[in-house]
């Protein structure tokens, strides 16, 4: 008989940031929940995907309309002129927590390293940039993370929307001072675009 | 609706170390997988008690005989005259892989910490001493971590055992030095231990 | 006789982040160097103050002419227009590195803790602004760590320097993703600068 | 002129853990003080070799007699029988403040490296090993850290003393649960140590 400890452990292991000590730590302590636990956590996992969809416009996993639109896409009161490209799910939830960006996203999927390795969604972001730029798009803001990754994408990105830049803008996030940052360790970039970008106080 | 993200995320929560952030990475990184691998780990999850039992005797959650023993309880060529008390099936599974052990074990299912948290299996380990005394039991190994919550569940058992002892020998793992330990920055317990434990080389 | 070693340790632990355990270790360090290693550490140190001094009007500590100016501050293509004010010597030193700042400086020698604690040199601050003030001063750029410690000092000074304004511009250094920032974990304060101060690309 | 400044950081640097930028943190931290308090700390270095010599029979570094004897040396109450050999002065201390441990001590200066680097007073361990055999050397200690160097310089030990052992008993500190140990995360070598080494409680 196969141990299903050891099945469940290396299945956990698959999840992100999860060692085989957190994933056997995960199996024993699911042994020692009631049943209708575990049936419930089952559940949540099998049926995850049934309401939510990849929605078709921005790409994100979210509850979707009819139309296949998550509720960012179908809101219609948003900005059709900005268009916010971002790497992941939890960097647009991270935006709108901010509470004042009002225009479209796009999630990338991931990040392309230097290695050569990742991956981002290229042809569903040709495919958008050519329906919204018929609705209205002015503006797509770059909303990738200050990392080298971050740069690496973003030029892949420029390379692959060239074609279809017309008299689109393209932007990027402002540098500065991030909350917590202290000027002694603060890099030569961080601080001459916090110079830059200083404000009247 | 119900956001169902939301739900499996705070279902993820209740595992051992995960917050908000990482149980939301789990949750987008199943929805990026094909619907039968979250159906496979559904599975795992729901059934994984199906099999795996807490031996009646030494409380760990295994794969157990029809007589409800696990593997090491069943074993006839382990001596009956040892019994090893650990905090949980983890600290079992690594004093097996050490190796040098072949006595028998008692889980206690938990720690008692100095603020009165806790609970350890006290009925369960009266029940498995008694049981065990009549089979040939000579020594209990108290095998518990060298912290403070470790020495107050020590002390909680010596009172718990006290009744039953007998002519039973209670003993303690021995202290000394744990391997990467420094001499610069280890305590004097650890190093009068060490000191008093020296071998000839 | 009192201990020589444990003088000196005593005499380490009171510089910036060194503890007992490391201040030892310079001792042993120092007692196994050869005695004209120890004479020129010992001569730089005595010696450290007689050529450095407090520039009379940035207040850091350099070598300074014989008016009782640093170089930055006795450099005439510097822009008389511009003051900045930060923490520390370092700090200054940081933007310095960037090398995109022309203007003069003002080392404030401290920030004000929310508990009460810490000082900034008030009284220098004044004298330096308004000897400023007659030379072409028309800004002054409140360069703080994004810290609460920062924007607690910030508040103070804008209330020390009320009564100087005038016409002064008073700003502060732009916040936006510093080099190494994800996205994901900005806080809105972040993303919202960052946004606002998006550039083209 | 040369920077005083960038000299006295390079000095710092040399000390044990110190990068540049905290030895940049100590001139400034310096430069802020009362002059006395520099005079002070330069003094301390100057002389901290007065009346600090090297012990010429444990080698440490500490006030000694007359003799050359440091006053655990001299001390005739100590066991003439027993001789620990530490790495560093400060493993000595740390033993020391242990309590337990009555005898003489060496101190090696150092530790080998699997890389072959470190080196170790062989020639002074040598002289003392047969100096102290003829006044009653029963056992010689290894007291090194429970790590690979440790060993590495335990091995070269046991190599040098070949030819000096006769029937001198070599012995090395005890394996176990240091303070803070937890089973869950100790490894085979120290579990089954600390197994062998249990205790009646």
């Amino acid at each position: 008989m196969r141990d299903r400890i050891e099945d469940l452990t290396a299945a956990f292991t698959r999840l992100p940031g999860i060692g085989p000590r957190q994933a056997k730590r995960f199996v024993y302590h699911l042994l020692s929940v009631p049943p209708s636990d575990r049936a419930r956590l089952a559940d949540l996992i099998l049926n995850i995907g049934a309401d939510i969809r990849q929605c078709r416009m921005c790409m994100r996993f979210a509850p979707s309309d009819s139309d296949g639109l998550c509720n960012y896409c179908a809101d219609v009161s948003r900005d059709d002129g900005l268009l916010m490209l971002v790497e992941k799910d939890q960097d647009l939830l991270a935006v709108e927590r901010a509470g004042t960006y009002r225009g479209r996203y796009f999630v990338l999927g991931g990040v392309l390293t230097l290695s050569g390795k990742g991956a981002i969604r290229e042809r569903d972001l040709i495919r958008v940039v050519e329906a919204r730029s018929t609705e209205g798009l002015r503006e797509i803001v770059l909303a990738l993370s200050a990392t080298s990754e971050g740069e690496h994408t973003a030029d892949r990105i420029r390379e692959v929307l060239q074609p279809l830049r017309g008299s689109l803008l393209l932007s990027e996030l402002g540098r500065g001072l991030s909350t917590g940052a202290e000027l002694e360790y603060a890099d030569s970039t961080t601080l001459s675009a916090a110079l830059q970008n200083r404000k009247e106080t």
